[in-house]
């Protein structure tokens, strides 16, 4: 089994993704959860270009790290000035990591246009760099930025930045698709004749411009380049890098390489998820491999053949990357969906055909004012058992206010107060929070937490707004996702209105109905 | 100049994705911006398989198309079924589609284990279906769903089926990566193989589930198969379809076939939009050639050098698919990004140094409490002009009221009053909204349309709530985004806070602000 380098960029290349900022303590964490996974190498940052890079190299020293080698990111040096005197090659000496990644330019166009430098003087630049890295007992990787353009450009001057890195002391030459626009074709080409005219040990790095940058990295592993750059959910300039997590899938279970362990690969879902809750990132649902919908059948022709065997829609396991099966409730649901979601609920005995037709009827109507359930299984079941007449009252409502006050130089402020009775008990209530929907979340728990105390065993884990039809303004229809959680179990529930505060209470009752319901029925169960 | 067929499936499989959803009003709409950009055919979805679809076939008939052919889909006939009694078959010939693209099986384990019939009965359903509907005048083409499994599976049986529907007539034979496990080599090799044992016309049909199918879309097509299915943003099943906004640009601008003419091309990101409004779907920022990043520089180094050369960081040029170049303002900026935007806003005047410093770290300071001024250029203006001491107070206020209150059985209320003054003079007011937002809204501009007659020509066109800690429930902090349009453009403006009406104040009064000082400046002008 060939193993893969994988060098990580994530904490460098992947911060200059549009909405991407990390705290230097963000890097941490994030360095930490790469290092639990099993990359070779984990590149922090460019020390020579932010203060924030820098303080991350001063911290990461004292982290224990397992396997990953923290790896530092710079520029050749400066055109006509002395290795030791260049700002950046300093900086990188400054950040004392062991690993240098030092980019330099392979394309005339960007050595006369950008840097402005001659062409010779370009490649003493690359050579001097590497070699005062070297003399200082660094590990040093070269990434040959533009190398394809280059290439085609001018064959022979793409080759000899390269040659002027190895023969200064280059571990790795990384040959880098830095606009993302080459096609596989001439990729696969160009690779093959460097490596024929230069041997050294290869590395790739490409960029999603042309949409190809995974198909790009893979088809360089198979023409024998080892160490490949990528960063976790594909963050990066523009259209962003290759995308780590479709990478190492179809290296390691498709093709039979190694990137890290088969038990570490089965938390790739995880890290991805936790690399955008840190960077604040809601990713798209359908990224491959890791993504909410990458396993979620919706047909219900494939809801049916996967309920029969599950390869006939699933190219791989859901397993093997710690992501997971879904069925999803939609207008498009045949009776399988429903049917696989009623028992995954749990209800044993079976629902009559005209039942299931009733419940996707009432589905696809909600789903057309904006309720959507896939992501609302709290609110599903209460649908469904209300359909079945076992609606539970909890409380009934006899009216809310919320009042939300504005004084100038002061903090807003957010009162609600209720009116609700239950088992024929009246309570009025009054609550204050962080803006009206906290103060009304605040209000109906203390309304309702002398009848019901167990409401101090739930939680809200999660609150989505959702802004449905953008063009009427601030009249605009909005839909409320909260996700709530006990100590056994997460649920979503939902609400839509063009009253923000109507559709997070409607999403609110739901969610404490919820809890209700499941906590009655395991006293029942006792 | 080769020529590609483009065949659009947005419209079918494209609602296969989670959270894709069309009425047959929005399908209609789709299929007629997709006849103007030129594509050859339009799916329109599956007769048989719900209502919805059906009626888009009836309206569509009464419409006229200059270029696009309408096509239904469907599968073959059940086993064991006389062909013209077969519910699915009757359902596409009752479409009137003059196109039908009929999907069989290829895959000997969908034979056994989801059809549950013999091989030779799948063959003769293919056989049967096609044939009839040729019978019946139409235009075949011919699905070979799982082809690339089957063929591996077993090979012998995967091209039985392909003949068995070329014999019967078909015009194309498609072949599907139906769960998008195939990769590239392996791709290529089979569609080799198949081509060489029979001769016809090839199509592709790709799944993106290894983050692949553009890369195999455009091998399928260097390898001979000219007919190309894909959907407008790569909406379908769990990871999508090959996505035509990448496949497109990729096969007409950098292999030099034609898929639509090169004026059309330029209303790709136009399409891409449209789309993506229809289905009330937010786009990753970053999709190849028509996301919004898709040519946004962030980094210092990138923008400095692309302000000398585009070429130096852009594979093709924006415009050759209508998308524009966008330079960001982050804490990643260097000064060459805010001196570019402050030129970009008119500002004849260069900015000292020290102040391009300074609105530097303020722009830091704010990302970090959760503003984003990416989309926000609007207020980043107004902190540009605060920091050379040119802030105007259009008005001052005394303070808002909002109150929201819900009685059983009755749609909740919203009112806002507010106190303000302009000049001296105050101004108190109330009025009712659409929600609590939508009320302020309205209670602001009655304050001030006595004052500023001319916000009567500014209104808001877009109203995004972004929950930026999800993890603290309804107390977490909300960024909100406003777009606002009048006659001469368009502006975005950006509020944050744990109360949503305080985040959506910001934003609204940035909002005015910001209309009330560019119609101010008009005047002086003139």
């Amino acid at each position: 089994m060939k193993k893969i380098e994988i060098y990580d960029t994530t904490l460098r290349d992947g911060t200059q993704g549009e909405g991407i900022s990390f705290s230097s303590l963000d890097k941490i964490k994030i360095a930490q959860r790469l290092d639990k996974l099993g990359v070779a190498y984990i590149e922090g940052g460019w020390p020579g270009s932010n203060p924030k890079d820098m303080e991350f190299f001063e911290k990461i020293r004292s982290i224990p790290l397992k396997k990953a080698k923290i790896s530092a990111f710079g520029s050749t040096r400066k055109g006509n000035i002395k290795v030791e005197k260049d700002f950046n090659i300093k900086a990188l000496m400054d950040s004392k990591a062991l690993v240098i990644a030092i980019f330099g330019k392979s394309w005339e166009l960007h050595v006369k246009d950008a840097l402005k430098v001659s062409l010779e003087e370009n490649i003493k630049m690359i050579y001097d760099s590497v070699s005062y890295l070297k003399s200082k007992g660094r590990y040093v990787i070269y990434d040959a930025e533009h190398y394809f353009d280059g290439f085609k450009a001018n064959r022979d001057y793409a080759l000899k930045t390269l040659e002027a890195a190895k023969n200064a002391g280059a571990e790795v030459l990384v040959l880098c698709d830095t606009n993302g626009g080459t096609l596989p074709g001439e990729l696969a080409e160009i690779i093959k004749t460097t490596k024929s005219s230069i041997k050294a040990k290869y590395g790739i790095h490409t960029h999603n411009d042309s949409g190809l940058a995974v198909a790009n990295s893979i088809i360089a592993v198979e023409m024998g380049c080892m160490h490949v750059h990528g960063t976790i959910n594909g963050y990066g300039e523009r259209c962003g890098n290759a995308n780590l997590c479709s990478i190492m899938p179809v290296l390691q279970l498709k093709l039979g390489f190694r990137c890290v362990s088969d038990r570490n690969l089965k938390t790739l879902t995880d890290v991805s998820y936790f690399v955008n809750e840190v960077a604040n990132v809601i990713p798209p649902k359908n990224e491959p491999f890791v993504g909410e919908s990458a396993f979620a059948h919706k047909g219900g022709i494939h809801v049916d053949a996967v309920m029969k065997n599950i390869k006939t829609y699933e190219h791989i396991s859901p397993e093997l990357i710690g992501n997971r099966r879904r069925v999803l409730i939609s207008d498009l649901s045949g009776k399988s969906n429903i049917k696989y979601k009623t028992s995954e609920m749990g209800f044993e005995e079976e629902f009559e055909p005209s039942h299931l037709r009733e419940i996707a009827n009432e589905i696809k109507l909600k789903e057309h004012r904006g309720y959507l359930y896939e992501d609302a299984e709290g609110s599903f079941e209460l649908l469904v058992r209300e359909k079945k007449g076992e609606k539970e009252e909890f409380f009934e409502l006899d009216g809310f206010r919320v009042i939300i006050e504005k004084r100038p130089k002061k903090e807003s402020y957010s009162e609600a107060t209720i009116k609700l009775k239950v088992k024929g008990i009246t309570e009025h209530t009054a609550a204050e929070g962080d803006g009206p929907v906290n103060a009304l979340d605040n209000a109906l728990r203390k309304a309702l937490e002398k009848f019901y105390p167990n409401l101090k065993k739930m939680y809200l884990t999660d609150y989505k707004v959702r802004v449905l039809e953008g063009k009427n303004g601030t009249k605009a229809k909005v839909r409320v996702l909260i996700e709530s959680a006990n100590k056994k179990q997460t649920w979503g529930t939902v609400g839509v209105s063009e009253n923000i505060i109507q559709a997070s209470w409607e999403a609110l009752v739901d969610s404490i109905n919820y809890h209700l319901l499941k906590d009655k029925s395991t006293r029942k169960k006792k």
